[in-house]
């Protein structure tokens, strides 16, 4: 059985990717794997850690509907999102990396973020890069 | 029918985007769309389009042997690729575009190139990122 690995961020394009994370797995008949990574740090205090607690519940119930074989992993332990997801998706020879990406504005600089960046160049396996509907 | 627009340039990594597409195109049951797009100007010269020209022939060799309904565009037109492949794909309401990345190596500078970030900024539907083998 095939991996999909999603990039989830608690954003409208983390749910896009999440959605198409999902909907890909079914495609294919292969398992999904939930990546949601904070850097950690003095930035997630308490109320962060709360919240990022009831987003994974919620995330839980989206797959646990979904009916897909699934896993969901959180990670809090310093290293780039990007790190984080380029070695799930090598520790579970993934097939496909989902990462949802920001629209931008008609006037939005032409510029990808460094996190995108990096995935889609040192990822091994293809990525698939969704924006928020 | 679905359609899955391929972005096709005579590089391993085009030949990755063009197998990955039909891949794609055959899992969804969708048409695939290559685009082969060319800036022309000076430097396409007689020579070069003849090479263009054996290489149009090729692709249509491996679409056909697919079996997978198709459409092979070449375009030399003056546009940037990155507009020719994004007007393509909303013309035919694509469901996914394929465009194939080169690897960096492992000194290589992290930056995206233009006709990429533009691609996946600026398209509509998902964009899938492979690379060559």
């Amino acid at each position: 059985m095939g991996t999909v690995v999603v990039g989830f961020v608690p954003k409208p394009e983390g749910e896009a990717a999440l959605k198409s994370g999902i909907a890909e797995a079914k495609l294919r008949g292969s398992k999904v794997v939930v990546v949601n990574s904070h850097r950690g740090g003095s930035e997630f205090d308490g109320e962060q850690a709360t919240k990022a607690e009831q987003e994974m519940e919620r995330i839980r119930k989206v797959l646990d509907e979904s009916g897909v074989e699934h896993e969901l992993r959180q990670l809090v332990r310093g290293f780039e999102p990007a790190e984080d997801l380029i070695s799930i998706a090598e520790a579970a020879d993934a097939e496909l990396i989902v990462i949802g990406l920001r629209r931008r504005s008609p006037v939005g600089k032409l510029i990808l973020g460094s996190n995108a960046q990096r995935i889609l160049l040192d990822a091994k396996c293809p990525v698939l890069a969704v924006k928020a509907d």
